[in-house]
């Protein structure tokens, strides 16, 4: 089955709020398997409205649409619906009761205005609301299936998992799973030249490549008919992306890198302390997101100035003068203090220039040098980004992770 | 003006992410008083988004897409827009120059891909992205306007704002002009209640509340037939909210709740240390993302162990035995221990439970304490949030940081 979603609201096309309907409702509809090619948002206007509709119902066999079910005047999506079906509105009298009732609960009046939200297109269903008084509502004319959802998520979500979901269960054939692979440490353009035999010609499953900050993931989806058809297909492919890019895969899902970086600390039973001077504690911000993590991490320090380094972490302020505070020395005897002093396993330093002021034709914004040191361990590297400063913290600590987990790893 | 919006990407459809792009779009479209009826979402599929185009063509004279620039060959917008105008894809130099450049600069090699990067509909102009190696595009042809920009959100809110927006600014009629207001410490229903009759019946300028993450920005825009009668109109609505809301006010436009805390240590010339406990790092890491931070920021400390808190702190062991880590006490010592070896201006000391787990009846999840130590000032104070690990960390820092500017305010 083929889908379309429709998003009705000036709200949204005038940016006030986030279409997390849409995302929500995506997401349904290919974890069930029906194929969603075109989403639409309108405003409160009926004639746009209809022609979405009627643009829509020519592709495709059901059209969902969210919002325009109040009792205001500019709500008319049951209204436009009906007109582009070529129904009437009739009143649909469980609906009367349940909005009366609703009503008499919650000890306000009803006005004209919510008699109206009781009118259904000729032959629809009502689909019953517990978080509101707008009822849904499933219509079907010649093999096309329209579904009228509410606005507010509190209720769309609830309404399509209890009544829509259900339906839409019953008549898909076959299921869609996919599964995201997560890497780091090669960009996505070596990626593509890598895997360049298992993207091309693929249909199924498919394959996806998606860059973002610092990593890049990988979406393997596959079409079944079963769910256990449907894993095994995943599998297969992902157990050859494993055998090309080994570590370079470090989580699968939602996982994030800190998150394995902190489950690996878990398994070996060891801790770490994080001295940080450009990243400025986003390194311990990180690691302290993923539940659990004062198992592992002892503590951090933002030494910014010479002096905290010196005090915090007993560098002799001699080797600022001879080699300076962005050097591979600093960030050695950085990890080397706080590792010391903090008696954990591991310790991490980071020192750099995170811009946009301080850079220098020698040492310019964007140049870091990080050092790991832990049992027979001991590196230091050095690393140039680009990007604005909040990008240079985010990428060194990336890197950082990156090193980190490798180093960790079996 | 009328415009559209095409967000592409297969990822959109199958819910994997937010459209942040869209909402930034629509808002800035509504800001300049361009006509927005339609926006639609397709993958990366160049049939359908050829359709996409050619319809949205057909009704208004403006189209934005966003996404499908990247190297890989799903990334197809460019091709698409070039075959929906009948116009051939030529190599542009400067962007080839560009894209040469990045590479060589950040170290990477530069593969048969990135080429088709620097490919552009003949005619077109790029638009430089000093974020990433894809270049936007602005073509025109017979009275129809077609804007691509890529589809990471860092990449393409600066390319809009530097190279699209001033485009737009010139063919609009009159001006819109919107200024943000930012406010912490109200929550929205308080502040609808405090200027329910500003909100009630305004046309122009017109004043739009919008809730996020532990703030509120209320929206003011005035639609004008010059820049400095809309500016006048602005102006004018500011200063009576400023008389009703007060300190409330943190901030305009883009200011942050850190930067503004930086700015007013940087006017009084006094520094600040932090040690923090359950938000792990995040307060130090939202102030040094403000450029400039090392002149007002000292040191940090995120002490996760006991241990940590006596050895960086001075904390005597017995205070943990008696009243616990998560407690006033605690609070008030962190912030005198950082700011005593720092020798800073200002301390502040944040013990709390982030969660999930670790927490008790009687000292719950979302439970922080937080202290302020300065100049004639001792402050400790009690909060309950609610929410997840990273929103109890984010509302504790937002708390703090508003407690900090309205101490530091003359």
């Amino acid at each position: 089955m083929r889908a379309e979603i429709i998003s009705v609201g000036t709200e949204l096309l005038l940016g006030e709020i986030v279409d997390t309907n849409a995302v929500f409702l995506s997401q349904e509809l290919a974890a069930l398997g029906i194929e969603l090619y075109h989403r639409t948002t309108v405003g409160d206007n009926a004639p746009r409205l209809k022609q979405a509709l009627t643009e829509a119902l020519a592709r495709v066999d059901l059209v969902i649409t969210s919002g325009g079910l109040g009792p205001t005047n500019d709500d008319l999506t049951k209204e436009t619906v009906a007109e582009a079906l070529g129904l009437s509105l009739v009143l649909d009298r469980s609906s009367l009761e349940w909005i009366e009732e609703y009503f008499a609960r919650t000890g306000r009046s009803m006005t004209e205005n919510n008699y109206k939200q009781a009118l259904i297109p000729e032959g629809g269903v009502a689909l019953p609301n517990p978080k509101g008084t707008a009822p849904g509502v499933s219509v079907r004319k010649e093999g096309k299936w329209v579904v009228c959802l509410p606005g507010p998520p509190r209720e769309l979500i609830p309404m399509f998992r209890d009544h829509v979901r259900p339906l839409l269960q019953a008549e898909s054939q076959g299921v869609i799973r996919s599964r995201v692979l997560r890497l780091c440490g090669m960009g996505e353009s070596v990626l593509v030249k890598e895997i360049a035999d298992l993207l091309a010609n693929q249909t199924n499953p498919t394959l996806a490549p998606l860059a973002s900050e610092g990593e890049v993931r990988l979406r393997i989806t596959a079409a079944a008919e079963t769910v256990a058809q449907a894993e095994v297909a995943i599998a297969d492919l992902e157990s050859k992306l494993r055998a090309r890019l080994g570590r370079t895969i470090y989580g699968v899902d939602d996982e994030t890198l800190e998150a394995v970086v902190v489950s690996l600390l878990q398994e070996r039973g060891e801790t770490l302390a994080v001295a940080e001077s450009c990243t400025g504690g986003l390194l311990a911000n990180r690691i302290t997101d993923v539940p659990g993590a004062s198992a592992v991490f002892d503590r951090g320090v933002v030494t910014y100035s010479n002096r905290s380094k010196a005090e915090l972490l007993g560098i002799p302020a001699t080797v600022f003068e001879r080699v300076g505070a962005v050097s591979t020395e600093v960030a050695t005897l950085m990890a080397q203090g706080v590792r010391d002093r903090a008696g954990s396993d591991w310790g991490v330093g980071i020192t750099g220039i995170a811009g946009p002021g301080g850079g220098t034709a020698e040492k310019p914004v964007g140049l870091v040098y990080y050092a790991l040191v832990g049992p027979g361990v001991n590196l230091v590297r050095e690393a140039r980004f680009t990007g604005d400063r909040q990008q240079i913290k985010r990428r060194t600590t990336q890197t950082v992770l990156d090193l980190l987990r490798r180093t960790l790893l079996p």
